[in-house]
């Protein structure tokens, strides 16, 4: 089920900028018993990322109006903000009325062994694009990470790891990474690649996890190859400790992922 | 007026690729007296792009078929293929059908002036991103193209240049830019970086404009100002030559367009 501006709607005009450029961004949050994760953090990225590239954001209130029309109850939820509709060219009005979609989709089915035994990575060849003007944000031109993912099919990999053009560790291609480096749980700096995503962001925000600091750095490959635990995050699968990425292995430690759902209860 | 997939319309299913992640790639070209300029180019290019990132590209046949029934004289004709529709997340089936958009539009009105005293360009803060997976394709995540154009709204510019992140010229927001240095037609290349136009593409295969060479190397800014002459491309403006770009200026040279337009005609 579908919205386009608090409507029921199964299409978009073909005006919109969204079709034309990739113009607009969104995000993906879960919703457990009728009850949506880390909304206030999920509405303040949004903000910020239609902020950054000059969108004019709707109001939280609209949003919730539409969330709720769409009785969601243990659901993913996606919001799509494009800039709105024009008719030919880059050029857009500065106050261009943004469209808004929101859509209601069943939660992706991960395995209770996911979690327990941890998750494959592959490293992919694809790499994510150096573009500070739009690091970090969720936008719509996804194309690298749409060619990123047709390198594999095997089911049994949960992500694949982009590196940038120098070698360096950003991301997966849907998660964000962590790496327990030198004593600290490292994740990639995104200011020049990448999505930076709510769930990494909390992390950051709550600085020791169990006692260890929680930073962003620099991050080579063998970095990762070498850290003591690996984990993965998205809003939707949230944390996923991870066992092996290509030839190497790691043990889980069955605690990780209670002691970040605790830590993190903090913004629920 | 609007075609999807050979059929009226002004939507397109939100389950669309392109509205999800800018999954596809577009052409736009002149049609002139009802006859499409460069045709059998453009179709190649929309073939090979579509390659390039695993889309189904629909048969010359039915493409022409779409444009024959919105019957342009002189218009613009713009060409949207999508990877298709899917439900949910990066994956998508590789037979996956894909979606076709045929667009009319007027052509834009360029002053006859804009030919015989020249364009003038500003230099982009926007860097053109650093990606070979999709550099020189012509594809639906254009967002850099669109914050590069909101650097600027005085409508005496033409178009802004945009450098990759060594500092490299690439391209201008919606042009490619060839610049006369020691005494050969010089065009950035395009490996790293940028969309490889069909115009640029005809220039570079005549090899030679009017006994001066014509390649294709790396290009930094100040080779361009230091340039003996400067022009941009592409398919709805043809050739425009450059009268200034910042503080540099320079002279227009009137047989510039009419040579152009001659040695391309081979490819009518």
């Amino acid at each position: 089920m579908r919205l386009v501006n608090g409507v029921l709607a199964e299409s978009l005009s073909l005006n919109d900028r969204a079709i034309q450029f990739g113009d607009g961004v969104f995000r993906t949050m879960k919703v457990v018993d009728g009850r949506i994760e880390f909304w206030s953090q999920q509405y303040a990225k949004l903000v910020s990322d239609c902020a950054r590239i000059g969108i004019v954001a709707p109001s939280e209130a609209l949003l919730l109006a539409d969330i709720a029309l769409l009785m969601p109850q243990n659901h993913s939820i996606k919001i799509i903000i494009t800039r709105g509709e024009s008719a030919r060219g880059y050029v857009a009005a500065a106050d261009l009325q943004s469209n808004r979609i929101v859509q209601l989709a069943a939660l992706p089915a991960y395995s209770p062994e996911l979690y327990t035994e941890g998750a494959v990575l592959r490293l992919c060849r694809t790499r994510a694009s150096w573009q500070p003007a739009l690091a970090g944000i969720k936008h719509l031109n996804r194309l690298e990470n749409v060619i990123a993912r047709r390198e594999w099919s095997d089911p049994s990999i949960f992500d694949g790891v982009m590196l940038d053009r120098d070698g360096f560790v950003i991301e997966g291609v849907m998660s964000n990474l962590f790496a327990l480096i030198d004593g600290a749980w490292c994740t990639p700096q995104l200011d020049e690649s990448g999505v930076a995503g709510v769930y990494r962001s909390m992390l950051l925000k709550i600085v020791v996890l169990d006692d260890i600091p929680i930073k962003e750095r620099q991050v080579s490959l063998s970095d990762v190859y070498s850290a003591t635990q690996v984990f993965v995050c998205n809003s939707l699968a949230g944390c996923v400790p991870v066992r092996q990425f290509e030839q190497q292995h790691w043990a889980i430690d069955a605690n990780l992922i209670h002691i970040v759902q605790q830590q993190l209860s903090v913004f629920k």
